[in-house]
């Protein structure tokens, strides 16, 4: 899971602006308040349109299963992704490592994770590696004898590796956010896979260095996007 | 492939009565057009809103590698999907039949497609059938060792069937219609593959039986959504 | 301030349904559970999308001040309104009654309102009045006088009324009742003017009727949409 | 009616690394194909979602019937207004130059306008002047009284001023000035008012400023967006 911030258009300022066109000449919350406080009390009482005049664009190497849970999400996201009908793809798979915990337990919406036995952790070594090599051998074999990319794929898993782009705003990432990642202090519980979620933390770290007042907001009012 | 009408609260009425509320009182294209006239002048002149106040709820049953092209579609559709995270999959995969042209030709963004040999269809149905049941077996072996379907589901090809719920209006299904179909008369070129054309065609014909002054309107006017 | 249900395709059994799509085979909240409890389950925990496979057509009688604030919702509404280009507008106007407070006391973003005095109410009557009449005095003379009526529509007040249909699904209509209604028993606190809060109740009572579990789950988990 | 480009992040070069990423081994659209030529075959086909990772945020001061107007454009737009509920409305009103044409003629849906009569121009002067002054010293009136500024305002017309932010993206901006600008070329007919055409017309110049290449193939492609 890899994601690289390609541009970003998004800075607290630009939340203090736009909140400013609505409520200029307000008292309590005119050009005297300070931008922290201001934006505290956009995210608090849930007025989320002045987070919208923001722009984030990424680029997601990510699982085609982990896509599938991004995709998801349309209000305020645009997205562009590799085409397996126009490319033909590489053969870069994900497999759980070592520290991957294996075996769900609890009941259902709301799983815990325990690391599974050495055993387990073989046998997925062997069966995704068995698993996805087949696959990849098929899917060469098929392009070598002239079948069509967008036929072919068919066979793919998956865990096969994509590559997108992704373009969100403030308030749409944090509506992401809340829901793909869990933390102490969320004031809605979250049960994100952990693959997804680790997508979600990157973009949660470029978010909080673009615009840390907004992101303490965030943290501070139990993790809900306003 | 295979699509079923859930439910529908959708006819040509509706269109007329929500542009009525916009023009009553209009003299040309008042209380006197007839609902195909007026339903025509707004396609025309692509006055989109009117069509939509309308809902179309669909059970679509169809590969992933269908079901991801279907969820890129944002604006005006809701989606429901099964979830391999939380139920285990059943074995049921998209096999390209023996119509089904295997070879493209031409150039990208405007493929043509052609049979291919006897030799490739016996290459297909083999390989097909042998990277499937590898893959479902591995999935089958790692859930018995007790992993989590969550992990153990990453194997799984996009070619194996999922199931959604999609709901849209008349004017985002037109929306789709317009990309995921290919037609004689139609104002833009589109190259769908051919396995999301067939669940367009199914759409097509509901939306067509629902709204049949709406759909003749669509159709005439260079199927584009307006 | 009227509301009419146009029509509603809109049953707490369609949510049920959306969601088994998702959850088939999922132990605990299987085919087993009853509705209330799945309902409440999705409600508490924030599954939103199986609430938007529903659909309700409202026709909203209101002054343009109220219809202004209600279509800044965009995602999942959509609108048809009167339009004063295409129609001469009606001398239909909102003036606040004698329980109206005319009165805001307290701080920005956290308005009270007292009823206001006796002579307050007086001069509101006798401004609206003159104010009103006055303009739509104008308004027809200028059409009188051959001047397009979108040009002479300039002059009329923001509480003239208006008439449109608006269309959401469960989903947005409660993102719209959690903002523009006020309740005991609200996570997040709302101040709605009291104009658009009487559309919302109205929209609320239709809403509560057509799916009494979802409304249920909704009041019952402090009035936040899913 | 004034446009302010407050901040862009928007270049061609943004829609040609959209694309590639989804195309990227396409051999007659790779990484051969000049931008000029990429770009016009993404417009002229349709392939809408690379333009989207665009942003532009722009302040508009304009009447509200034309943020009225505006504001309907909900897909790929965010909006913040200044807020007659929080502060007090400065009496600012558009009044119809003497180049604005005041008579129209031919049939709904496709008027014609004509410049209309000296006579006609004087009444429109002295009835705005009039209906506008009245209203506004009755606003001024009320709030002197110490109604609520929520209250007054509802006798304030729909020519009277006010400012907001709106963010788009370059697709979204593209739909918006198919539909609220008239050109010569383009595929399908608008009949925008005169007062929104000119807030889209600085938007045009803004958005032709900023990417070129995309508006060039937008201005060649019919003015449709992609």
């Amino acid at each position: 899971m890899k994601v690289t911030l390609v541009k970003a258009s998004a800075t607290d300022e630009d939340v203090v602006q736009a909140a400013r066109v609505s409520t200029q000449g307000l008292e309590s919350l005119g050009s005297d308040t300070k931008p922290a406080g201001l934006i505290n009390y956009l995210m608090r009482d849930r007025h989320g349109s002045p987070f919208e005049h923001t722009s984030f664009t990424f680029l997601v190497e990510a699982p085609i299963f982990v896509a599938r849970e991004h995709m998801r999400h349309r209000a305020g996201w645009s997205y562009n992704e590799e085409s397996g009908r126009y490319k033909e793809l590489e053969g870069v798979f994900y497999k759980p490592g070592p520290e991957r915990p294996l075996v769900q337990v609890g009941k259902a919406g709301a799983y815990q994770f325990e690391s599974g036995t050495p055993a387990q952790h073989h046998v997925v070594d062997r069966d995704f590696y068995s698993s996805y090599s087949w696959a990849f051998q098929h899917y060469r074999g098929m392009l070598d004898r002239g079948i069509a990319r967008e036929v072919a794929r068919m066979v793919l898993p998956v865990g096969i590796y994509t590559a997108y782009y992704a373009t969100c705003n403030a308030r749409s990432l944090m509506h992401f956010l809340s829901l793909r990642t869990k933390a102490d202090g969320a004031k809605f519980p979250s049960f994100p896979q952990e693959e997804i979620e680790k997508v979600a933390l990157q973009m949660e770290e470029a978010f909080g260095n673009a615009m840390p007042l907004t992101y303490l907001a965030y943290a501070n009012n139990g993790r809900v996007a306003p």
